[in-house]
């Protein structure tokens, strides 16, 4: 019989966090690499990226039999059957990687990847925002707004693993152009550069973070809600399509803008209850995420569990 | 064991189709009521639903031993586990009918509702156009436009019965209001009604119909290729958030204006390989409905399958 822990790894473009995890979903220890170490070199990468978790492994006295499964998230397009990484377009060099194979020859233990979101989302589901819901839609909001998708109670990942993409819904024909070929994408009104944008100009401070808003918002500063009430209003709208098309139980938000949804909540479910369809738009709750940044890991737990029951 | 007839029920706001219909997929006989005749009475159009089936079974020399099941695909909001019509906007009085019981008591043969678009989806998948793919979605185009989602090969329905509402997906933030309650649906740019108001301004021709069109698009007539194209261009732009967000393989087009697909099915394609994300937009196809007006009773037999899987 395997272990009945999981190790689960985070690749990120700054870190790639590891961790133990037990079969709560709970993180025994961890440990990170610096990504940008290992710029230059896949091979590098790849080769400390094994040795940290073997290192993590006999370092808590675990052995390879102890471990159910290796479960990786990572910032692209992952061929999940395959466990090829197809593409990751923030960390060069990374095209059609056998990562899967890889891991498994030098360590001998089970291995299973999927996109860092897809990983966030199964975390979410199981251990955090969307214990017990059968349909939910999880979003990070970020420099990039990605989507995940729990319908009829697994991951939906799509004929090519590339569902989820709810930043690249199109809100406006005629809207600004977006990276990835489409005009007036959902990443375009709410990713962090147009609402810093938009916070510098309403602030009239360049620089001015997030963070710098939130005590504003909290104590009431007008023109800090009043932005957030905005954004609030974008992200309801860009919310309204999917609602209508999957009627979803739930609809997690997670990301650095979530850390305010709390001055954004009651607008995005106001904008929602009125522009959406009836059925869909009264039934549909909208929560933050609740597992941070330890999301990708326990995530893995779920990926490797998921993956022997053959989903 | 049951039978292996399944019986398969059409209602529409015009007819009642009836059949019955064999493990493969085929009619082997039909019938039909007109709705109208029914519209005063729920209790009537309930009783003569239920005598029409019986008459059909006893017809062709079965019993009820011989069916499988019955299946009823109808035009609204349908509670598919307590087979209960929740809504029906276009025929009168149906409000929360619990038809499956009504039906199962009267002729003790197990009895299967969903809404009319789910049912021809089911069709479409098993025996029509999208024949062994697991990712697919199915748009009706006609007075409204509807979908269904088939998601790693089963229907997806949503968590209150409502997914698929690709109509009601919002294509410009201040486009035209929709009775749906929302703004600039993808319904109020493809609808038949704004397509028939949009020809008879370009022919000058108050009641032109499609079925007008066709002949001249066939002959390369310049206004209707035009008309098609424009179309085409609107629909492709309509399906571009469900493609980045569900990543199907296939999308099947039916309704009345499929027939007309031939004009647009190139520029559709065009619109979504150069709007649509890259991996998304290359890997689908789009394709016409096959089983025109007998989707609605050949689903029936897959909706029962379905429902016999626990699906």
């Amino acid at each position: 019989m395997a272990g009945l822990i999981t190790l689960g790894v985070d690749v990120g473009g700054t870190n790639i966090k590891l961790g133990l995890v037990d079969q709560s979903g709970k993180i025994l220890t961890r440990t990170r690499l610096e990504t940008k170490s290992f710029i230059r070199s896949r091979k590098r990468l790849m080769t400390a990226l094994a040795e940290a978790i073997s290192h993590l492994i006999k370092q808590q006295g675990f052995s390879r039999k102890n471990i159910r499964g290796i479960g990786l998230g990572l910032p692209g397009l992952i061929d999940v059957k395959k466990g090829i990484v197809t593409f990751l377009p923030n960390i060069p060099g990374w095209r059609n990687v056998p990562l899967k194979n890889f891991i498994e020859k030098k360590l001998r233990i089970p291995t299973f990847l999927d996109n860092d979101v897809n990983v966030i989302t199964l975390a979410e589901w199981k251990y955090g925002a969307g214990r017990k819901y059968t349909n939910l839609i999880c979003i990070t909001l970020g420099t990039g707004v990605g989507g995940g998708l729990i319908l009829n109670n697994a991951l939906y990942r799509g004929e090519g693993y590339a569902a989820g993409e709810i930043g690249h819904m199109p809100l406006n024909e005629q809207g600004p152009r977006c990276n990835c070929g489409g005009f007036g994408c959902f990443e375009r009104y709410v990713g962090n550069k147009i609402l810093q944008k938009k916070a510098a100009r309403i602030f009239r401070k360049k620089n001015i973070q997030f963070p710098d808003i939130y005590p504003l918002a909290k104590k009431g500063d007008r023109r800090a809600r009043q932005f957030w009430q905005e954004a609030g209003e974008h992200i309801g709208n860009g919310l309204i399509g999917v609602v209508n098309l999957l009627n979803p139980r739930l609809i997690i938000i997670g990301g650095g803008v979530s850390n305010n949804l709390i001055f954004m909540k009651a607008k995005i479910e106001k904008v929602i209850r009125k522009r959406a369809m009836n059925v869909q738009g009264r039934m549909v709750k909208i929560v933050r995420a609740q597992l941070g940044d330890d999301a990708g890991i326990i995530g893995a737990q779920v990926l490797v569990e998921e993956s022997y029951l053959g989903r």
